[in-house]
């Protein structure tokens, strides 16, 4: 395989999740004859068949290629970035007491949470056999390093999601621009743009001092990737954007907006968005949804979080182009180049 | 290190346990200059720290030693061990509605189900990380070999916790022996036996077909231990024990002296039974809890369980002394011989 036709970005993701996806269903079990456990397959299969984007696994086998690598030897590990994609994301979704996962139910709100939490744990058991396939295609000391990345990256998203949880279980709303970037950096940046390039880079064969480069353009992107998703999650079309409109304010999420909205507002609004973000999911008004809504339209918070999102895109945009100038022209770093874009002006 | 002092089993057992809870403790990050990430570091911590049996390890190390050998080979693997037991019981606690564990309030009901999850998950991800260390003790090839063993054992041990849950969620009663076999094989007997064994024999240097041989030992003495535990959370001292006393009564918990119950009282009595298991842990009343103890009591289904993890604790037993008749005499077989005995007659 090779990335080198003329494809424009948003139809290479396409292809890319494709591909991805059948390599990904091809790989879980699908079939058993004890009919608990096939239901429980049938249940580990559910959020990889939903619509997602497939961007983390494009990123892996972009750069894997762009560093001269064949990205046929990225697969496995880039089918292993969606599996960590899609365990979190059921854990998430109830840690979050999420309602809607690419327009549908999450899977507690179908199955209760004992058994969407063991799904979770059986795609998350999914994801480590997957690397360990590796050592037959690359060999077992290639394999060990992507591993090694791979367990690095999960510290980091359980630590930021743990920043996150608890500030929403100690009630602290008293937070920073600093404190969001940490948490973002740690949950989302990592998972969504460092390791899939960290993890490309290597398998082509990088130095590790070629792999640490991509650390600050990855903070970068993955920062503004996250921006852009709370801002939909404010101002998109809910079909389109496949999760319910203002979940983030129902779910009492700290988002940059919302940070943003409280340091800016009076001290009389902040205390009552504070008292409508501390109210349970269920007792909301849609009414109340909407002031703290109108409050971020009217102090600029969403319109300044964009241009964040934006400033961050460019800076990572330089960054590549700078770190990197000296790999060679290809249509895989052309591509890259323009999903930067799409990071901040995509409406899902 | 050497197994081949003068030790009894119990002596053995505290021992092992105190020098992989050191090995734990040294590995797992305990301080972090950001406070949230530092109590999610504390909070990983609170499982680990409670006094276990450690029996998992210690069966890992002495079938090492009986195979002739090291067994500080083996404490990658026997701490990944215990990390998965508490990762899996983190998680095991949320899905059962449990209370207790080890003498103390489960992590849930410490934190929270958003909390905990996310500090299972954690825990889970160090199991991975602990077993990527074997690359540098033992090489590449051993150490993806017991990290296959590893997935191989998460895949049983998430499919018979689904069995489990999905007969709690679709209310299902009419369970035969088989069922709870096929169902305890998979979620207790592999990990608490079957992998212990097979990735100690592994790192001694056995042959795959000496590692299978332990496949249906394993089997019968993880059931014997998972009935003995069962028959302990009806009548052992809660102190002792370290769980609520009758909590498998209050969980709905469907265990071999349940289905016993259901499969020998009237069908009066099994309506009876099988509303007050259908209540929420909440709704039961002491009295009723003690009505289903009376009639396991009357209908000698405890006694059953007794004599049936007797039975096959014996088989166990049996079994491994004439499969492994070929192994030297050592101290470490003795002492995993008593272990077998410890199995089903242990308070806790």
């Amino acid at each position: 395989m090779t990335l080198m036709s003329k494809v424009q970005p948003l139809e290479f993701l396409k292809e890319t999740k494709k591909q991805i996806d059948a390599y990904i269903f091809d790989f879980l079990p699908s079939g058993h004859r004890h009919p608990e456990v096939h239901q429980f397959y049938e249940m580990m299969l559910d959020y990889p068949l939903r619509a997602g984007k497939g961007l983390r696994p494009a990123i892996c086998l972009l750069i894997c290629e762009a560093f001269g690598g064949n990205p046929r030897d990225a697969f496995n590990t880039a089918a292993a970035l969606e599996l960590l994609q899609n365990w979190a994301l059921i854990h998430d979704d109830i840690e979050d007491g999420s309602d809607l996962r690419r327009g549908e139910p999450c899977l507690h709100q179908k199955h209760g949470i004992p058994i969407a939490i063991n799904v979770g744990d059986g795609l998350h058991c999914k994801m480590w056999e997957m690397l360990n396939r590796n050592a037959d295609l690359l060999g077992y000391e290639l394999a060990f390093k992507i591993a090694s990345e791979f367990s690095q990256l999960s510290n980091h998203v359980v630590e930021g999601q743990h920043i996150e949880l608890s500030w929403v279980d100690s009630n602290r709303w008293d937070l920073t621009e600093a404190d969001y970037w940490t948490m973002c950096i740690k949950k989302t940046a990592s998972y969504t743009c460092t390791t899939p390039c960290r993890v490309g880079a290597l398998i082509a064969g990088a130095s590790k001092n070629e792999m640490d480069l991509f650390v600050d353009m990855g903070m970068n992107l993955g920062v503004a990737f996250q921006i852009q998703d709370d801002v939909l999650n404010l101002i998109g079309e809910e079909k389109v954007y496949g999760k319910e409109i203002g979940g983030d304010i129902s779910e009492g999420k700290r988002t940059l907006i919302l940070i943003h909205l409280l340091n800016t507002c009076s001290q009389t609004e902040a205390n009552r968005v504070i008292e409508i973000m501390n109210q349970r999911r269920a007792e909301k008004h849609p009414d109340e949804i909407q002031e703290v809504l109108d409050l971020m339209k009217h102090y600029g918070s969403i319109q300044y979080a964009r241009q964040r999102a934006q400033t961050l895109a460019q800076q990572a945009y330089t960054q590549f182009n700078q770190t990197f100038s000296y790999l060679p022209a290809s249509q895989a770093k052309d591509i890259f180049l323009h999903l930067i874009h799409f990071f901040i002006e995509r409406e899902y």
